[in-house]
């Protein structure tokens, strides 16, 4: 039996809490949260920063992001893929809207005064996140760091200490 | 040559012009105006309601919407297909999101006291609209009297008096 | 268990009962009729029209329809999106051959003298359709006449008067 | 600039000549012949059937087919994939619908005692068609005796008299 | 719950049996035997030859194939659909790559001096195969020879003989 | 002008230069260098592995991957998406069939004592490629080292110490 509760998500106007290492926080509305997305290919996220926080580099498995500027300054990125792994960014004021295409790594870094805010879609209604340093340095079980220093060109103890943070 | 221009798009911020009859303005960012968007199936819009304004009954052909209130209260709704039409409505207030799935009849109607605002994504990078009364009373060429009497099952005055609206 | 019953059905060639007030039926042969549609993009229907009778204007929220005149002269036509509105429309004799774009409204009127009889084929396995008429002013419950005043720029009066006879 | 003759074909209401060895003719409206369906994931034919005559053993690459009897009565059958190949048939009298699924080998045959007419659709815009034994035996350049004796397990000399038909 | 099992397949490596009428062997790799594989459109297979074995003419009816030469000589092919039926050829060396596009029949035949053995992948979990000799002459329960003599073009007596195979 | 030579690519079975940090070397069959996958919706790759050497940890933005070994031993794993992060691995010999889900981050390391080689297929004709040490620490320009220190919560002269590598 259908219901409007169904396609209702209320609360999106609350800050999410931003005291963590990297100073932000995702608040998502995707069809875990939301059931009448499910198969419509769409979802909604509430990004808040603190003050000098970011949304740390990351991709999004299965969604191009489109994103606006609700309140506050943010630097946006996204690199292409190989070989030329080339680096476009953008600083947003409030209004200002910017697109991340699918599967790309990005990221958005807080460069105003005080808080920011942003709300952003995604082309899927579920579209995953992958956190590059938590799934890379932070995965359970561990990568070996065997595998990672040689893919970053360090030695393993630089890995081991990334790796402990995580 | 890609350029991270086609991936911006700058004041969304700015209020649109709602002194019409309806009361409402809505503010597109899909690949007309956001180029970088193609082929990636989302798009956005910033819909603004003067006091008593609405979003008049409308269908995307093409996309799923999600609505987010960012300031004032909404009465939003869709009405279900053949043969239920069943109406379903929610009030939203601030931070309140709501799902109207791809194709369906849809409004929303500001019921607070001030204006409203709110930002929509769409699963499509271009989505269109319909508003119903506009291509069903002011289509170019109208569409004949003879069919929307008996379509709506009223005189053709009463027809005649709506299309002159449009 | 696949049996071929799950991909047949029989009797599309019965007229349908067009003694009403719009006087036209529809028969149709979707995934609820005919199981062995599942998932494969494609349904069919039979449109009957009485004398002066009319499949009165519609959208598919989920498919485009390609019809043929069996028998019969229809007059056909569809309306875009915003911001054109633009009415297309063509006379129609026994074996010509019509487009409906998916999600737009379209509508066709017997215009010959006898019955008139069309099969239509849609891109959805469950296409739905949304009688403007009956969707805006005969669904339950109503939408309030308030805003059905502002959307068709009419007196409340007249939007009471449609609603009573749906 | 869109027109109206884009989106119509005339004169599908005309029998095709079955003049032929197999005693059937196809009538295609698929986007070569209506530009109108462009990406819009579906198209139509009007199939005519001599007496004794027969859409041969053919595939689809790109749809599944639903069929509507017009005129006459028809056996019509597929062949499900590996390794079951199992096939089932129906027989179809005037009015009866049946679902051919995508990709798989299927044909029509007139069972009845005079001409028989039926209207399908196609769910892509550009169907495509294999007709198994064109494709096999007449290719050009033919497909070497060699591999289709192997294939069919015949003598060379049988396969170069299928192949001498074509 | 994921397991990597869910992921892993083994034993590809295994030569199939091709003591068989056409001296081939297809180890398949879909989403039967690899259930990780579920929704994510490819799947893969391996195929062996003895000496002047072949992959007899068949078709995917929902999958594009990229085959690549591991060992041996094999002569590929496919067949255009109608009405060219146009049929292309090349003889491939090991490390020679091959795309067979969706729903069209095609064939390798090993044109070495010894067995010759291919991967090739399929862009669909579950592409289904239908081998045109079987699902035409030895389908359960058969065509009836009325319809594949006058589909072939030969009399009654050489389609019993060759149904009569299978 | 279809021809047989856009279908074909010749000598996948050279051994890639895998002369490099990482030790390994991908030989790429997609739609650029072979344009019969145009839309097809697949593609293969050789992966050549140098002992110790790795395929480093990369996703791809538009397919999903599947493996096959044809020399050596691998360890293979991924990661699944937040927030969980789990890892999972196994380890294949010459024959063993593994899948890399769409999007996610994963890798491959030679386990063996010689050379190792696999041909992979993936889920577009497209599928892009981002390896994730080149694209967070060598893009082009780089990523501020500001960022980059809070995401892996590590001092920017660490941070400095990769990019320089890159």
């Amino acid at each position: 039996m259908v219901k409007a509760e169904d396609f209702t998500f209320r609360g999106l106007n609350k800050m999410g809490d931003t005291n963590n290492p990297v100073g932000s926080n995702v608040t998502q509305v995707n069809v875990n949260q939301l059931p009448g997305l499910n198969t419509f290919g769409i979802s909604m996220v509430r990004i808040d920063y603190a003050p000098y926080g970011q949304n740390a580099p990351h991709t999004h498995p299965r969604a191009t992001e489109i994103l606006v500027v609700i309140e506050g300054s943010l630097l946006v990125g996204f690199v292409t893929s190989n070989t030329d792994n080339k680096l476009f960014t953008q600083r947003l004021e409030k209004g200002d809207v910017f697109v991340f295409p699918e599967g790309l790594i990005h990221f958005q870094q807080n460069v105003g005064h005080g808080y920011a805010v942003a709300i952003a879609a995604l082309s899927s209604q579920n579209p995953g996140a992958i956190t590059i340093a938590n799934a890379v340095f932070g995965s359970d079980p561990k990568i070996s760091d065997d595998i990672l220093a040689k893919a970053f060109q360090v030695d393993k103890e630089v890995i081991d200490k990334i790796q402990s943070n995580f």
